[in-house]
């Protein structure tokens, strides 16, 4: 049986580690805050009290952890995965982080005997509970190929996209198309109320023409509600725009709104509503536009 | 039997009101250029060599023009509509144009007797063929009511969204959303095959995910090969990015994306590809990024 | 001696109509308020009670009214300069308007048998008040030449720039400019602060460079105090951005900054600050900054 | 006598530590090609093999190099500045490089032994060659006291801003001003032109208001004759506008109109004209309005 160390049990690493153990996989658990392991425990995985304890005897380590920094901390640190983890094990990034970032830490894995995917999802707490993940993932076709039953217990939508740093890529793309999606969809709404049009008629109409969107499928109700519970907090889209905007910018691609986005997504979490969803990116166009008080 | 009289028959109008004759209706067509009413009779319908010879004795007139001030010639003008039609008929104008002038001339309507109705529409020829349009439609709900036939006869979504100019204001936001929505897409291609990403399989999985849309599944494919045959042309959208961005200006609503892709649009227009299907947008994008030769 | 009709005394006109006096012209004013008439006459000029009355004998008339459709009805209607005043006589209108406009009302002009200039001015009240005007002058070169007594008794930077609505043109881009400077000095200020910088000292040694600008050295110092008492109102200058981005959208040229400043600008009108000097375009910075409550 | 290092010996560096000799200053000098260390000799100052030879006997050791790397390796490398220097000297980076490398630079530098400032300068060759700078100085007061003498030597307009990273922040905000400024001149030019004005005619009017900037007066000219000689470079201001972004991120500051004319200044340096001064800007505006063959 295949052996699955999985790093980093928050809300989105805690089901899919779940997910692993209902596929059948023998998983090993490891999170800084220990009741987080607990939760993987009482799911039937086993917990361990370190990285080096939680990878020693792994086939595949999974790291789910939230920005750059951290996995670089947790790959290539003295306590680290790869300094732990068994030679030819198989190694799969699926944070979202820098594509630059990524591609460092697969030569830093390979120059430590390990094989490296970098596979980071979208679909958020919903699918990593239902296991309905989009995997984006980046890294050698064979080990895209071994890695394909581990990725499919935790996602529907797995496609292998190109080289090492690839699936990190594609996630700043979707980020970049996400945000903008939104802020679009805010955009018309605050224009259709202001107009006293029939939103919900309007939605529905716009959503069956060109004009028509998951975020529209998936938000439209809750925005006209003006409902920004999380799902996606929009602190960590702000991160995900920082990272797009600046892979744009070393890549020499000019993206006219993906940096204009960006702004907006600043603003909405330097006036403090980086906890709102991202969808909140409602509130911040209503704000400007002077109707912060109706819809 | 309901006595349809249809003005406009283009590239949208004939084959609208061909579904008309198919659907069962007595259809007497007018256009400018007499070949394109000899395709309606040929299909059916009956010819009209004025628009007063069109709308004597119709129940229904459907207009299909291309800009605002086509619809206030053939509405408001001595020979035009308003002077000819029955008193009580119903007139629908489903060309796009600007929310003001749709308010107008449905108050001018009311004044000659006239029921009126806004009913523009979104699917481009294809959905204008087979009778699949997206319909949104200003007004008073009775005569969207009465309406519904011919509009069923040619669209699949038909939503009544509000009062008079209601429609063109959906229709407005429409196409903030679809422009927005391309530009986007077009970023975030041109950033993908910077980096070498496997364009074909990450389009795959944005698809699969947040960032889905009717826009990526329809235009996506194209797009990567750089087919940009219209479709809906660039110089259309540009005209429609005018009535959107002015629309919102006077409802003091701020749309900053919106702004930009109205900016990138009549960027394009400007540099001689307003013949383009405006998913070229793209061009725009990669030339921006100095990457007009690859892709 | 020169007699000159003005008509519209309000904070611009009204100070200017007295330094024509003060140059020796004879001067009739009218304004729809008759205690700015009453303050003319004070300041030793001649009230009239309609604009018949004071174009009749004028050889110059002046306008210096809100926008273009004041423009258009003092001068096109019944009551209006062109009916009344003389054959040859010169119209000279002051007014910040389209230059659409300001072309059509030229040809109507000249139809009627005046000779017509457009020469908006820069400089704003401080500038009316010292007759230190900059004139920006659309027209023949030969009715210039003869307007410039009358001109330069207001302005001190007085420019003939091209044919009819030439003035309004050159106009249109100094709104453009100077928002979008003030924009600029609004993003830098904002971001000096954030840092804990000397910003007196800051602004010091960047108006020394190529960053200095009349903007940074008349607003500078307010703008770093949050003093935003007008001065030009961000709901004038709101009416400017209008006329600009829609004459380059005419025009068929691109302004990604002039829309995204108007959009800028809307926002602080929308919010309810249109009375604020355009300098309070730094409000709104550091409202998006989330820094609303500290300088 | 005072001895100055001096770090870099380029199109600015070379010039001004030729007038540190010119004042007086016992100058050593170093850099990479040693044609250029040739040149200050023939100046009148000492040549140095290598960074620990150029510093080991200095009181003020100054830095002028292209960008936050070279800064790093020319002061906290083993043959840097900071293992050779004397204890107490005064290092004064006059490189534009990004803030927190600035501050962490400074750190280092406090750490070694010395005293440290940051004084980036504004004013291109011309402000080098004549001594005319701005110098936005960081770091404590008593050492920008002591290190007067020498900025003053190079510099006309020397300013103490704040502490370290103070005056790479102000000249961030400097150069967000001048390309933004730059960009709004470029659009009114493209839309002057479009309409017929005669441009230099409105240059001057507009450059006697309220739009009037040193950008207007020193590039005003150049730009209607489309000469885009440099001056400072496109790839340059390219470099700090991605500075200045990234600063802003850092701090939560929203710059909207700093980010838009960040993308076109990338674009220009993507479509391979980043040689061309910044005024060129001008080119792509003209190309985006499809107007490139004329002016």
């Amino acid at each position: 049986m295949t052996t699955v160390a999985f790093i980093g049990l928050g809300i989105m690493g805690g089901p899919m580690a779940a997910n692993l153990v209902k596929a059948g996989f023998e998983v090993v658990g490891y999170n800084r805050s220990p009741d987080r392991v607990q939760a993987l425990v009482d799911a039937g995985g086993r917990g361990a009290s370190s990285v080096p304890e939680a990878v020693r005897d792994a086939d595949v380590v999974v790291t789910m952890v939230p920005d750059s920094p951290d996995v670089e901390e947790v790959t290539t640190g003295d306590d680290g995965v790869f300094a732990h983890a068994r030679k030819g094990a198989l190694y799969v990034d699926m944070s979202t982080i820098r594509p630059d970032v990524s591609v460092r830490v697969a030569e830093a894995g390979r120059e430590a005997g390990l094989r490296v995917l970098d596979a980071p999802v979208s679909g958020g707490e919903a699918g990593a509970i239902e296991a309905s993940l989009s995997i984006m993932v980046g890294g050698e076709p064979d080990d895209f190929a071994e890695a394909r039953p581990v990725l499919d217990a935790v996602g529907k939508t797995v496609v292998h996209v190109g080289p090492a740093g690839s699936g990190q890529t594609v996630k700043a793309a979707n980020q970049l198309i996400v945000a903008g999606n939104i802020e679009l969809l805010a955009e018309a709404i605050v224009f259709l109320e202001a107009y006293g049009v029939d939103t919900g008629a309007a939605l529905q109409v716009l959503g069956g023409g060109l004009a028509g969107s998951t975020v529209l499928d998936r938000k439209g109700a809750t925005m006209l509600a003006r409902e920004f519970k999380p799902g996606f907090r929009l602190a960590l889209h702000h991160k995900d725009m920082g990272i797009v905007t600046s892979a744009a910018r070393e890549a020499g691609v000019v993206i006219p709104l993906g940096a204009v986005v960006a702004q907006l997504v600043a603003a909405t979490v330097a006036r403090g509503d980086g906890g709102l969803d991202h969808s909140g990116l409602l509130k911040l166009v209503a704000e400007l536009s002077g109707r912060s008080d109706s819809n």
